[in-house]
């Protein structure tokens, strides 16, 4: 008998990558193409949904395609739409999931990539078992996946999720999204790019860093400095995970999870950033949630997590039996 | 045939208030008693039990019990206890569901105050057919209920929905809880206290409320006073309703809800409260959610809110099918 299996598609800003997985998160097969910021969304869907059966045709008589599970930056879950997307050429609000069904008729739904990332964790990764939990996806930007009572929060828009743009520092640093002192301004990678920058005008100390200039300057450099000892970059992961702990001390007083899973690129810093995160956290947090809640590294596959996430989404469709739309 | 009903009660610090109440939200007999701080719970539950059976009895033939909803501070919904109340002279755990229950043999489920004003809020009042909206209670404290995906989000742990301790200036005002710039030290009843002497101190208009105690201060005075066009109670609201609109942005952020209801005490005063939290939660809020969010009062009766919220609670598990406990 064929195997179920989900396509999982993680549009990203440069790579869109998608594969094949199935009921246990094994993915069978992944590819990629790239995503083209110029291209108008119908010749991308177009060239997606091709891509897809050129990778499940060959697995066709071992392998039954139930469903798509899509990650895409300012997705709409409910409308099956993607609105405004920050990186792409798909001016207004484009109708992703009635684009993609006219060329696969499957159930194919949508969301953005944070709240994926939530649902892979939730069936494939760190958080299998709770009920209760919060995903933090610290790239670029920062998202975030709330998940309650075992359900993902998509809130009464479906855009619900977006602790980056809570506010951390009234007058802060300009934010990406016209507001001022946003959680993403500080606690994702673009943030601790301008916490280095910060760090270097107001101390002295000596850093090979401070070769770099502001638009060569990743988080990576950063985090590699740190690995040597480079004080200043070391600097910059305890004011990151200060900043982050005490955002995530509010998370808490909102939904009380039992796990806050740090998922992405910055999160790869490991423990130079977990550790100042755990402690910022239990000294904000309200006493009667101190010593609760866990801070956790995502637990997929660092490879194909969004792709994981993707399919997970579509799995959690099929399996309650009611995509949202399709 | 004998109408179902359940028992709603809320505790309160001064009094205790207790009601049967139908499933549409009728209040058909309602009563209260001193809760009276220094007395044990076995001895007060007791007490409780006593005066739910006398108020029931005469109604015997007409209804049928089928459950109590009890509305406390520091309740667990969970574990169905008491956990050191601020107010009481209830030492540690007080396995509150497990009292009342050896005296009167029906379903028990229990609550805090803020989450049964939410599921009174959804069954019975402003949030009728909403499946994603938050209630923030405005009383001495500030509480909140958060409903999402149509359900009460309780935490891993049963104790979510502590808006009030999320953090709005750093190093700001102590608050009960022993942080410093929790929500609850500015947009309470005792947060627009501590503002009218702030405004007090820092600016030199005239007004009666500096012939006024700190002690002898309470909101409602200051509601009088704005009401009458006191320049220093019109500021003071002003300045809570900016700090409450922009910590009401931060929590559309994270759920995304339909609507924020302002309930309790301080949210009797109006416009001269919701005009500027409207206004600040519209300026600080995420573009995507821009005039979409509605800040409303209760829709339940003033007088029995806090009865029909706790009966609503009850009505919920009955239901449900499913009580938390017995």
């Amino acid at each position: 008998m064929a195997r179920d299996v989900m396509v999982g598609v993680d549009i990203g800003g440069t790579n869109t990558v998608f594969g094949l997985v199935d009921e246990d998160g094994r993915c069978l097969v992944e590819s990629s193409i790239p995503t083209r910021s110029q291209e108008d969304a119908v010749s991308f869907v177009s060239r997606l949904a091709g891509e897809i059966v050129a990778l499940h045709s060959p697995l066709a008589g071992e392998v039954e395609l139930r469903g798509i599970g899509v990650g895409a930056p300012n997705a709409n879950y409910y409308r099956g739409t993607v609105e405004t997307p920050p990186n792409l050429d798909w001016p207004g609000v484009t109708p992703f999931v009635d684009l993609l069904r006219a060329f696969i008729d499957k159930p194919v739904v949508i969301t953005n990539d944070a709240n994926a990332a939530a649902l892979g964790e939730l069936r494939f990764g760190a958080a299998r078992g709770m009920r209760d939990f919060i995903v933090i996806t610290l790239g670029t930007g920062l998202g975030s996946g709330i998940v309650c009572n075992g359900e993902l929060v998509y809130g009464h828009d479906g855009f619900a999720g977006e602790m980056g743009h809570t506010l951390v520092e009234a007058n802060g640093r300009a934010c990406g999204c016209g507001k001022h002192g946003c959680l993403e301004a500080y606690g994702s990678a673009s943030g601790i790019r301008r916490t280095i920058f910060q760090l270097m005008c107001d101390r002295r100390e000596e850093s090979d860093l401070r070769r770099v200039s502001f638009q060569q300057m990743t988080a990576k450099m950063i985090s590699d400095a740190a690995a040597k000892g480079d004080v200043l970059a070391c600097a910059a992961f305890e004011f990151t995970g200060q900043i982050l702990g005490r955002s995530l001390a509010d998370a808490v007083a909102y939904t009380s999870p039992e796990a806050i899973i740090m998922f992405g690129g910055l999160a790869n810093a490991g423990e130079v950033l977990f550790a100042p995160t755990r402690r910022a956290l239990e000294e904000h947090v309200l006493p009667i949630f101190r010593g609760k809640v866990k801070v956790l590294p995502s637990g997929l596959p660092e490879g194909n997590s969004a792709v994981l996430g993707a399919a997970a989404l579509a799995w959690t469709e099929h399996l309650k039996g009611a995509p949202a739309r399709g």
